[in-house]
């Protein structure tokens, strides 16, 4: 039994969770987490239409949204679009890893510079983009128990903690977001608003789509050499229920084999 | 309502909890908290015999030690009691500030040598000794569904991510303490031990000894300016409750209005 | 008397000087020193016709070329005039602090993302490029006295230690520039060249262009609550005479005033 | 050619220098390099005797002194005699290990106490007492021409960066090392006194004893995979000639084939 099933009396805390990017790993294991704990969730990513996102629809009632992330006023328009449907965000989750696929691995030397560029814009520039407007219209909202008005979370990645041989871009990026973070953490946190960078030192480990896996089942300790999405989005949770008396700004995760 | 109601169907999860180091903070709150979700629960101190223990022995069934962590065979002693009493440890809270009065903001020129070194036996070197012994008996637990055979927490301060002016002594001691903290998670988190380093970034706000809070009535927001040891606790037991597959190292826990 | 005073017998160490970013502050001093020490040295600017970079080439023979470095082909170019014009530089220096104008203290709610992206390629981007090029072109050079075929510096600023509240857009691109510089540090270092990193954490004095400062005169003391542009020249050529066995990546400087 | 042959011009500006901690290593590099460069030099050790120091004594004029720098009224009497034979000293430099062989990639549970906390009082509170007499020692002074007072190193190691496994007093050393070179640094700047921690991120290399080294020697570059004290020492004379508009706090030094 974890977390995940704690009774719908914490909604009125929680509220309208919005996920900005979305895959199998940690955004649908938000989405699922989050919905069952009593939240309307929306869910936003470039192509809303692929089957795994239908499928939080179906089972979780999760709202899917179109949007590239790394455009100002497609932002805009995402956040206009979420407080109509759901109503003002109070938890945003920003889970874009956003290499392109030909920046991986490629020496210094050897990057496309548009590769660069572009993989600075998918990651934390649109980092910067679904900050500025959760922030904006957190402002609005009320003060919960937990002396919260909202909650923003920056999945991030081992890139942000250490800049790595032939990584140089995704270093930038992961580097980037990270100051973002800070830097939003120190102007919000006295306003009321959560600001949390977590990197995940780690592999993301694959969730089969219906939340079971192997591991979980029976006690059954196998296969956790990598983070389970399932865990993560447990962390972001408690994270937004934190009381503002002890709020953890990073948080570092890695399974116990990680070498670090 | 809170983590701390959670029912008792984590008990075969969490154990046995010992916290060395015992006064109406964080000790007190993570004696009740850890009692409550059902766990048996021992507290040494120096004077095990002062009220606020005796109080959570009556209300909460804790267990009471005498003991001088800063001596070998006094922790040795002291863990081979509690395992007779009430068996091996799953969960374990190093929470000594270790600090003696007279080192308080004493610039560099006027700290007494004796006292330095009393303060880094007081705090650091009895991180170890507990650390040691904690290490050594989790070895022989079984590893539990989470995939973790124990925890070891040690409550830590800001002076541990800032080396502050005339505090020297405590400087040295806090970081003493980071360090060792990094070098047994190195070594025991392979092994299924967890090991969590926890600055608390700030003053720590006093609780009523029956566990009230002015601010968390009626949901009020008053008072929160510090660090709520209540809420430490929370983090403590979702630390201990987290699956080896995302395991958080370090946690600095910081009220909103902290400038850092 | 300091280092900057160093014989030409240094000459054959240190080659070929490219400064990347021209103003009067660290830009100009770097000039100067690399000049005096025996180095054929080039600048770079967007407007390599204000005054002070062409005081630069009548007093110090420096070499002026127009580039803006946020442009892969330009940067790309640069170079090639450079190898041309001088040789391959052996040392290369990113000193482009960035941030537009209108970007200043501005809350995260209030600043325009364009203005954020363009600051993001003016600092960050533009570290790349510059590197990349540099990188290229060093791993022509053979290895010197001290084993090294080239140094590449960074400045950096206190942005990249800390994120400031209402300062997102350039916490992100220092925290990249630092990313960048880390990442390619564990990749070239190797092949032996060397990368620094220098956030200058302070404010950075101004010096007059005949390389005067008042309080170098007869070994006064006064004025030197900021950072001198020379001194930081001056550890900038230290770190380009650095032998590989104890290579410094990241130097910190700021003046003994300043809190942290 | 080195910085080492600066000429005696700047002694004026070295004056004492006071080397605690004395082998075939860092000291002894120090040790000649200061001398060469105009100062009055001493060196203290448990045992003065040893060969190598007394080479140094001969050839470098340098003055022994015997101290068990763990023990407070042993560093009190050094500095004292210190004073007396050579002046106040401007630059100290604390360089010692600490480490007891018993201690060496010792399991947390199989490391003995009492080698743990004689780690400690080697280490962390030995360079405490050493920090505490310089800091005492050096408010007499005049500022000199760089606006100091004095300057006070401590070289520290790869445990200060990061806590290793199998090295637990190690890592509480040497972070504690840390902890107190920034509560220094934090507490003294401000005064005119410069306080460096220097961690060497590697293995010393030998030197032989006349100060040669086969890779200096006509330019050749084999044998630098480890860190050459020679130039350590360098950086030591460096960061005490730094003027204090910009002063480095910490700098890392690592030879350039070292992974981190």
């Amino acid at each position: 039994m974890t977390q995940s099933d704690k009774p719908s009396s914490q909604a009125f805390i929680e509220g309208v969770a919005l996920i900005v990017g979305g895959g199998p790993g940690i955004s649908s294991s938000c989405a699922r987490l989050f919905a069952k704990s009593g939240m309307r969730v929306g869910i936003a990513a470039r192509n809303p239409d692929k089957s795994v996102l239908q499928n939080l629809e179906e089972t979780h009632g999760v709202r899917r949204y179109e949007c590239d992330a790394s455009e100002p006023t497609a932002v805009e328009l995402l956040f206009q679009n979420v407080v109509r449907d759901l109503g003002t965000p109070t938890l945003v989750v920003h889970n874009i890893d956003g290499r392109v696929s030909g920046i991986f691995r490629k020496g210094i030397a050897e990057a496309d510079p548009s590769m660069v560029l572009e993989t600075l814009r998918n990651s934390a520039f649109s980092a910067f983009l679904v900050g500025q407007q959760a922030a904006q219209h957190m402002r609005e909202n009320k003060i919960n128990a937990n002396g919260t008005k909202g909650t923003i979370i920056f999945t991030n990645a081992s890139a942000a903690l250490k800049g790595f041989p032939s990584s140089g871009a995704f270093a930038m990026a992961c580097h980037a977001k990270s100051g973002l973070a800070q830097s939003m953490a120190r102007e919000l946190m006295p306003e009321g608003i959560h600001i949390a960078n977590v990197p995940i030192d780690a592999a993301i480990g694959r969730t089969q789509e219906d939340g079971t896996r192997a591991h979980r089942r029976a006690g059954k300790t196998v296969d956790d050499n990598m983070a389970d999405p399932d865990c993560i989005a447990e962390t972001y949770l408690q994270l937004h229920r934190q009381h503002r008396s002890t709020w953890a700004f990073e948080v570092v995760l890695r399974p116990w084999v990680e070498r670090w």
